[in-house]
């Protein structure tokens, strides 16, 4: 009948012990050695078996990390991990496409050893070759940690959802720029000003780029977009925003105009290919993603048969991630396992998303424009000859203090359109950009209106 | 090693297909026939076989189901399907915790044939000795379309979280009840009147008592408790109560209050003990789970590591639920399983949760009470007698039209307790009941604080 088992039922403490060699001891790295230990128990039951960890690999050995590491392996060189006789599985947990921790995955899985990582921008960057490399060698390559941390997302999506015919991925995928755009709309100050308190709380990194700048919530979008549409996206093809162009008065306008502004990534299968792109969004505020604050994440599908679903989450913390990694370990610990894109690498070839041009979205703009007349049928003509035609428009009076050209004063105009290509949509924007009365450079944030 | 094959990744459309023997021919049933057949590339793909219908068991041949039953083998016999030769797995979409259902399933398990079911009462009810059973035959038996439909509940508590320590678990799990009680709050009209609407439109049963009594949610409460414990829950202790009690002035009341009513199944590991129950509570409208209305479900989960997930989605019709019943196929076709509650049924015996005397919760109190002096005193005094401290009271104005006593006026009176022990809360109801100016039974409410 070939069936399949039972997933370990028999498994039991007597059972041979699954042994765990992992690379990096920072935060996860430390996490996962706790939560498998302080929940041993649990663990070995759900996984039939002992989940022990044998070795380690990591720069510093003397730093304290709060875990007790005797009788463990250490390695100075974590590639030593990926031939360790006494390792089954290498957890990667080093980070970054490229390097020591690609080079570990890829000898890992050459020989011959299941490998779980939380590395997305690895899996985002090379997810086809390393996926290839598994199935050669026949064995998993799991990284439910690389996206959206404690949440279940890629099991949701490679496993409960994989009879449907998924239309859309995406979410709110980055924790940092979350907390940022919410303590700016709560509280009205500069995005410099937050991402400095952010840093300081520990949200945000010395170097903020990768989170702000998007590449980090691009990267897991890359790897939901492959798992949604069973076949990887080449992430270079996805378009990324950040957030850093988003002044307190965006936060402010959208929010008089019933929105929040969160930065999204959003994949969606369209007829004539797929869209992946992650940025600013005004989003209505009835929308349940809207009221999603703070360091949370969450992730949204959609499927033909069924409908729209959200999950919600810490998206990250040593906590939440080492679960991620924990449930990775287990399924191998059980012979579970599921194909890197869902499917066979047979025939599988990867796809590149749509440009920027065909994207087709409502827009809110925002000009700081000098306050004579005749601007805003300047604007709108400009708006006409593009075919890009206005929702609303809403204009502030100028304020007392108010600080415009040196002797000219101006003020925000803001305006919203129907929906329009992005390419129309670009050619009136630089020519409004160039418009005598338009200061500055127009802001520009697609809405996502669901 | 052992540390298990590759999840069906050398498979492909010329790997032997997967043989499904379909018992039960209502919407999901017919919903899983169009679902295999329409995305059959889709499902084939991420199955790594073909997976196809070739008998089906329903009683009445001649109703037009919108499929085309050509070439599958019909039983009269649900029961034909545990011994039918060209079936390898059944699934079970009959219902019932009792009668051919139950039968139909310990058949199959019996001759070693795995077993999908949408049926939450059957696992619910029978769950501890199917599990026994399963485990025996060394086949797999899985329900993830019992729980909240297209949500992968099951599959996020049992797998996607199974290194966590799980402290707490519930959610919105009826979406005929969260449809009625949404239409209360929107339209200020009475239970029966919103009942009978959603009878006409199909999202309530023509015997509405298991959606509105509780009892189906209490079914999957049970289920999701047992998942998150890792030890199946005795159905009968599960504390149930439905909505039948809830009136159109509670809805108001808890507005104003700042809350929002909504039917919440609970579970909760104590140090002594679990606890399992269902019933109406007010919850702040600021949680996330307040904003999920209408037919919507959402489930919450709690862990040590993982912090607070929730899910939201469709919880029942066509399409999600055969969603989920699809994707158990794929992980059988794959040959990955699961034990029925995460681990093996050696030794695991079932726990019955909690009796509703040991709750401690935060009670909303709504008497009719004889408008006259003293009755607030009265009410107040029984309450402190039982060491039940107040935190909010809430009293209205007597409204011309008041219909009271036939001739003395009465009032609404509302109030708000701090977390009380339930056996003093019932106690001092009783006797707030029997007070002369308390006229009828009064409400009480739980207040679920987060």
């Amino acid at each position: 009948m070939g069936t399949g088992g039972t997933g370990g039922q028999a498994g039991g403490t007597g059972a041979a012990p699954l042994r765990i060699g992992i690379a990096g001891l920072g935060t996860v790295g430390a996490g996962l050695v706790k939560l498998l230990r302080g929940n041993a128990a649990i663990v070995g039951a759900r996984a039939g078996r002992p989940v022990v960890v044998t070795s380690v690999a990591a720069r510093d050995r003397t730093r304290d990390r709060g875990i007790d590491l005797d009788g463990v392996t250490w390695h100075d060189d974590a590639l030593a991990l990926a031939h360790d006789p006494d390792v089954d599985v290498v957890v990667e947990l080093i980070g970054g496409a490229e390097g020591i921790a690609r080079r570990l995955v890829t000898e890992a899985l050459r020989a011959g050893r299941p490998v779980v990582t939380a590395n997305k921008a690895l899996i985002a960057v090379h997810g086809a070759e390393l996926a290839a490399l598994a199935e050669q060698a026949g064995v998993p390559l799991m990284f439910e940690a690389a996206v959206a941390g404690g949440i279940p997302a890629i099991k949701t999506v490679r496993e409960g959802l994989a009879a449907d015919r998924l239309n859309r991925v995406g979410g709110i995928l980055n924790g940092t720029c979350n907390y940022i755009m919410t303590a700016m709309r709560e509280s009205g100050r500069a995005f410099a000003d937050v991402l400095a308190e952010a840093q300081a709380l520990g949200y945000a990194e010395a170097d903020p780029s990768t989170d702000v700048d998007g590449i980090d919530a691009a990267h897991k979008l890359a790897i939901l977009a492959g798992l949604a549409f069973g076949r990887p996206v080449a992430f270079s093809s996805v378009h990324v925003e950040g957030i850093r162009g988003i002044d307190a008065l965006d936060l402010a306008f959208a929010q008089t105009l019933g929105y929040r502004i969160k930065l999204l990534g959003l994949a969606r299968r369209r007829e004539d290919g797929i869209e992946a792109r992650v940025h600013p969004c005004l989003v209505p505020e009835k929308m349940p993603i809207a009221q999603v604050d703070g360091v949370f994440n969450a992730v949204l599908v959609e499927g033909a048969f069924v409908g729209r679903l959200m999950l919600e989450g810490r998206g990250a913390g040593e906590g939440p991630t080492a679960t991620a990694v924990a449930a990775d370990l287990i399924d191998i610990a059980r012979g579970n396992a599921v194909p890197v894109w869902g499917r066979s690498t047979d025939g599988l070839t990867q796809v590149e998303a749509l440009p920027r041009t065909a994207f087709h979205e409502e827009y809110y703009l925002r000009l700081q424009v000098h306050d004579r007349p005749g601007v805003i049928a300047d604007v709108t003509a400009v708006l006409r000859d593009h075919g890009v035609s206005l929702r609303s428009m809403l204009q502030h009076g100028r304020a007392a203090d108010d600080s415009g050209g040196a002797d000219e004063p101006s003020v925000p105009l803001v305006l919203v359109t129907h929906r329009t290509q992005e390419s129309a949509m670009m050619a009136a924007l630089a020519r409004i950009a160039a418009l005598p009365a338009v200061i500055g450079e127009p802001a520009m944030i697609r809405i996502e209106a669901g």
